[in-house]
């Protein structure tokens, strides 16, 4: 296994000297990824022009990209297509899955969701303006509140501030029996750990290009429709290149086949040239492997960080099996004990209010990293080289 | 004025011997661009990392362009955003007019509109479910169809197929004297003919990256909102870039100030970095002066071609002011016409079912290549190197 990972290590570029813990919030560049740059840019856009639409396969690019990314998240081919962002995917499938439910006008979400999440949701409902209403609770409530009066289950697998991770299987399982529409935000969990849509009966998922996927900063997103409902919904962003003939140029819509209809407009090619090669580095890699070595890098950070330094607060579930590929703790001044990681390396990020957070990414973090990260913490919190002016003067950490 | 042409030129790289009449397809690579991308990729996406967004004010790219596409426009700055594709755009800005217009149920447009956006229109009408209509009209009886049962004119200024230049300044003050909200869909004009939205009164405006502004394969695409609508509009597609605080992570979503509140998701950087690098070929350049070379470097090409091969039948306007920048012929083979003028190195497009088009971009092409076009069509024509099978097999050219 300690092979597959140096291999793995060696597919990207990460700066000398730099512990980098934050590819939850944006991948590290693959090698793969500024090579294939270099050649669709110097090739196929500036030798091919027009004609690489079909020379290089870019009329098809984001549907394998969709089935590299399902391969990864148990879905099937052809329900999985890279477009847009997330939270412009969120909307599609919102508006889609509301289309599905009737009279029911009640959007479950918990307050450990996403924001963007829940302001998508806010902004179907204002623009649909038929009453609906998004009912936020507290992650632990979720399970209780699916009844026969929600029409969506709309929820993030893995919280993006604490690590929590839901019970995937079961809250569909439950929301199936009620009749309710899934709708799972895999932002944290694609490329994370093991995901099975397909097993778990969700009816719609969409997530992120950028964090674990390793597609470079604001890669296209991607959205799943469970083949079976793909059929059944007639798409709200109803772009052109979801029609099923867009190049007969008719006037009147008519939805492409199966998830194809989930395309809106012309993609931006050279980020999802970026986000097809660094999906990549997946190749050969089993990511029942990447999740155990997962949970034990995380587990190693908990201990080595809260046997050094007793000041800071575990913010993720102890239990690995219920915590993504994050770990997160709690300090007062955590963006400025952040700023002062970072200036000594090691990178992570901070989620107001107090939050700071690292993410473990098997594929190019090992033991060693872990151990040394929580070196740099222990001397940043004894020293209190966060307590310095200039720290707090430097910009936000996005 | 030869100086400046001669000068625009040597930023672009266009293979040896290839006349490329597509940019109103996908505009060339500009040399700025190609080192752009490398530096974005090699320094700021592999060595600063997360740090990028804002060491390299990726956060700010999108109104930094923005502004840059205004410029070209006559958009006030702070009143462009660039975001999403065209198609997204186009949703954003139909459902922002359509919560101003109060009972009106029709949405104006005409058959020369590119088909995403009426794809999109009745996207609009089905998701929102409130009895509006889709009119569409023949581009010559638009201005007598405005009045005042209509609630938003819905215009692409320049049809993709034919180049027919609608007259925005009437339209705008016909619509706005019936209290018609205008959203002009600029893909073909955007860098192609002076613009004034400003002077117009134009409400919205959304438009292409990829074409004129030579922004790369699927570049972003951009939205204009009339300044003092901008404070009135609660977006349908209400994501986290668009939030007064994005960073605060607030469960409730506020709009962020102007422009802003336009942006949906996390942008796609890569792409939206050749957009910037694209642009800036037209520093220092008069959009007039592009103008009127475009002009006579369209009327040229009418009078080679017309001289040359009396069996095309001139799809466009004579009259250069009613003129976008190309030139579009009727040929009942015109696709595999356009096969063969590919195969002889002369790049425009086709467009179903009959019209062979060319693009004339004055900061590439000149007088020597639109003669060199006009004798290769001729002889494609009179040789009938289009009717061969082999062209026949060849997949489309998009």
């Amino acid at each position: 296994m300690t092979d597959l990972f140096e291999r793995t290590k060696a597919l990207f570029e990460i700066p000398e000297g730099v512990i980098y813990l934050d590819g939850n919030s944006l991948g590290p560049l693959a090698r793969a990824a500024k090579e294939r740059l270099a050649r669709e840019v110097a090739e196929n856009w500036g030798g091919q022009l027009i004609r690489a639409w079909n020379t290089a396969g870019w009329i098809d690019l984001p549907a394998r990209i969709g089935n590299r990314i399902g391969a990864l998240i148990g879905a099937p081919e052809g329900s999985v297509i890279a477009a847009d962002s997330t939270s412009v995917n969120l909307f599609k499938a919102l508006t889609a899955a509301l289309s599905l439910t009737g009279e029911r006008k009640v959007i479950l979400s918990d307050s450990g969701n996403f924001p963007s999440d829940l302001y998508i949701a806010e902004g179907v409902i204002r623009t649909l303006d038929k009453g609906h209403r998004l009912k936020i609770v507290a992650p632990e409530e979720v399970e209780a509140a699916i009844d026969e009066t929600v029409a969506v289950l709309m929820l993030t697998e893995v919280d993006y501030a604490t690590g929590r991770l839901h019970d995937m299987k079961a809250l569909t399982a439950k929301a199936k029996a009620a009749g309710v529409v899934t709708i799972w935000d895999l932002a944290h969990s694609a490329g994370a750990l093991p995901v099975d849509l397909s097993g778990a009966g969700a009816d719609f998922a969409i997530g992120c290009g950028y964090k674990y996927l390793n597609g470079g900063p604001g890669a296209p997103a991607f959205i799943y429709v469970r083949p079976e409902l793909q059929d059944k919904i007639r798409p709200s962003l109803s772009g052109w290149l979801g029609h099923e003939a867009p190049f007969l140029f008719d006037l009147d819509y008519r939805p492409g086949p199966s998830i194809d209809r989930m395309r809106a407009g012309t993609p931006p090619i050279l980020s999802m040239t970026a986000l097809d090669a660094g999906l990549s580095a997946w190749d050969g890699v089993d990511i029942h492997a990447v999740r155990e070595r997962s949970i034990a890098l995380c587990d190693l950070f908990i201990k080595e960080v809260e046997a050094r330094c007793p000041d800071l607060v575990l913010a993720s579930p102890r239990d690995g099996s219920r915590r993504g590929s994050q770990v997160s703790f709690r300090h007062p001044q955590g963006y400025a004990v952040m700023q002062a990681l970072i200036a000594n390396n090691v990178i992570g990020d901070f989620r107001a209010p107090d939050i700071i957070r690292f993410g473990f990414t098997p594929l190019y973090i090992g033991f060693e990293e872990t151990v040394a990260a929580a070196e740099v913490l222990e001397k940043v919190i004894k020293e209190k080289l966060w307590d310095c002016p200039e720290f707090l003067k430097k910009s936000k950490v996005t």
